[in-house]
């Protein structure tokens, strides 16, 4: 059950001139059900990405980055759900690199520009033929209005699909940012899995889309935790048609850069929360926000560990003020030189630990209220410098040991 | 419900020769339910210990350091279940001073000859009255032979009493090591605490004893995880009373130190196991055994990153040969210059994973069996080096959710 996240509004998900996606079902997840995505970019398109740091990234990633560094062009995306194609050697590098052969003889372009993702299962090799046999479906249905089907097409065990738009002026033109997410699901023996694609229209030089890519990855998705299990197969690409004609933004410190990145911010983050909203089995959304920390990364290791808290995070589903756990995960993020009394922490309005022991004013009765909605913000005030950091989550559930555990039965 | 644990028989725990155990009904933790645990030692008795790496370190953890640095001599434990006396400031430091200074009256010794612990709920005032109160019960039954009693006297929603008992022949003397350990429950809003309590009647110096004390923790308790939280209140003690009268152990690199270190190492392993046996909503027993790694550290890392993971204990629990998320969990653990293609997995005699992939000779079939079992060991083996590691942990039910979400319904 996601927690207020609805199927964004078909026309809400704005097309970006340059870019047509097509769908299929190729019957590698499971009957009836579209699985396989076909996004395509008009000739002279960039794009940049940021993937797993999971040591055992799955074939598609490696093909990813090595395609990446090869062509400055990219003109295809091919996404196939049900199947992580990860663990799986050789072969797995080879049914990778097959899918971007298809995708390049049918819509006319080198191989290397053609870039694979896949999300599922994990240690069973791809089904490539089922790729092929499904292709022709997806260059039929080739469309700039798909974005609401291709959001729906990439879903493993999401019960929501994920879009979303925004625009800009930039350098004197209006520019489209529009983007599409799946994850945090699982039914299959797999693991939750994060893609997104977003395109923009926006002219953009390789360095400063690259910059771009990195820095907004940091405000969004690298600020959502379900499990704290990193994927083998997360890619986050963002795609700069050019087709807006603004002038080329070429520097990371220009008005233009600013402009254009408060936009794709924007659609990233709606992005990032809906996947911690649909976190499995998610009955509450809950956002930590850590303050006055000594730097960035100090602000967002606590507010990890908060998160990523079995403890924390089951009080929360119990809508419980069990408010000692969260003393104790901030306590266990590793600070050092940490003056524990100059720790205040609220939930919501609620002041719950003031100078590193329970506030004076602290009624049971309101922290029980703050816990009872369902969107919560536990902020922190660590009294050690000016950095903050925040992260979104969820809370964990039964359904979360049922999604997980009982799948099969 | 534990697995393959049952209360140790009283008769199996032998006697320290210097230490007598006295228990009583405090009421703070509940009504009918023994929660004050009294242990003295004669005159003479080193006592070392290990403590929480939590930066909110509850009180009598920080009384226990300053009293173990200001005193050569150790003459009690004073042992509290139901209140952790954690984030309670001044006050509770002087309330575990106070418990102390109870103790110290009633016995005949020095305030700092006697240390405090405490376990259970975090963020609540310690009632120290109610140790004043039921303290006089607790001298009047001391008796060497109460090790059983005490065991259950710490606990909070361990299922089972936590002990074991060692002898060893140190330097031509017959020495005994028993110990009692509790964890890890929950009953109220508090989280998971280890205690245990270590006694031999060797006579050991104090530097080699608290050389022993870390030596020995590396190798048992340190390796234990239930759900990754560490508590604010962790200790773990070995006093040495020396009524053995053995020449006394001065050099680590002695076989004295040997004969002894294999001694409580045998009851820390079987404490720390039972912990784990017992954990929260545990139904398997799991062991992680990680081999041929680059140093002991990294080897310690990707055991710990596998036995902590959301989604390989859920689908332990499940008996759901879901192996893609060993590779996942192994995949995270920050292992740099990793070359994943040396990396072979055995689920106890099942070889699932081979040279980073699926082994060709793994069937689903014999995966599903060896999950079935109530004790699995997950055998690593990294292809980098000559160190390992071994942790011990269980998988992750609906239990746990249970015991740590709905504990007040």
């Amino acid at each position: 059950m996601a927690v207020n996240l609805l199927p964004p509004d078909p026309e809400s998900l704005l097309p970006v001139p340059g870019v047509e996606l097509g769908f299929a079902e190729a019957g590698i997840r499971k009957a009836g059900r579209r699985d396989l995505m076909l996004m395509c970019f008009v000739p002279g398109t960039r794009l940049a990405g940021v993937f797993t740091q999971n040591s055992f990234a799955a074939a598609p990633v490696n093909v990813c980055r090595s395609h990446l560094a090869m062509s400055a062009d990219c003109r295809a995306l091919i996404v196939n759900a049900g199947n992580a194609n990860c663990g799986t050697g050789a072969a797995g590098l080879a049914a990778a690199r097959r899918s971007c052969d298809l995708v390049a003889q049918a819509i006319g372009c080198q191989s290397t520009d053609v870039l694979p993702f896949s999300t599922g299962v994990i240690l069973e090799e791809l089904p490539v033929g089922k790729i092929e046999a499904a292709l022709p479906l997806c260059v039929q249905s080739l469309a700039a209005a798909n974005w609401a089907d291709a959001a729906a097409a990439i879903m493993t065990t999401d019960t929501v699909p994920k879009g979303a738009s925004a625009s800009a002026m930039v350098a004197g033109k209006r520019v489209t940012v529009t983007g599409i997410a799946k994850g945090v699901g699982m039914l299959e023996p797999n693991m939750a899995t994060m893609l997104a694609f977003l395109a923009t229209d926006a002219a953009v030089s390789a360095p400063v889309l690259q910059h771009l890519v990195r820095d907004v990855a940091d405000v969004s998705f690298n600020c959502v935790t379900v499990d704290g299990d990193t994927s083998t197969n997360d890619s986050f690409v963002l795609a700069a048609t050019g087709a807006a004609k603004n002038n080329e933004i070429a520097a990371v410190d220009s008005p233009d850069y600013a402009d254009l990145r408060k936009a794709v911010v924007e659609v990233a983050t709606v992005l990032a929360q809906s996947i911690a909203r649909d976190g499995e089995g998610a009955t509450k959304f809950i956002t930590v926000s850590v303050e006055s920390a000594g730097s960035v990364k100090e602000a967002a290791r606590v507010a990890k560990r908060i998160a990523n808290s079995p403890l924390v995070k089951t009080a929360f589903f119990a809508s419980d003020p069990n408010l000692g756990r969260l003393l104790m995960a901030i306590g266990n993020a590793g600070v050092t030189d940490f003056d524990v009394s100059k720790v205040d922490l609220y939930l919501d309005d609620v002041k719950v630990i003031e100078s590193g022991g329970r506030a004076a004013s602290y009624r049971e009765e309101d922290g029980a209220r703050a816990m009872k909605a369902a969107e919560i913000c536990i902020r922190v005030r660590l009294g050690r410098g000016a950095a903050s950091a925040t992260v979104w989550t969820c809370d964990f559930s039964y359904d979360y040991v049922k999604i997980n555990a009982e799948y099969r039965t």
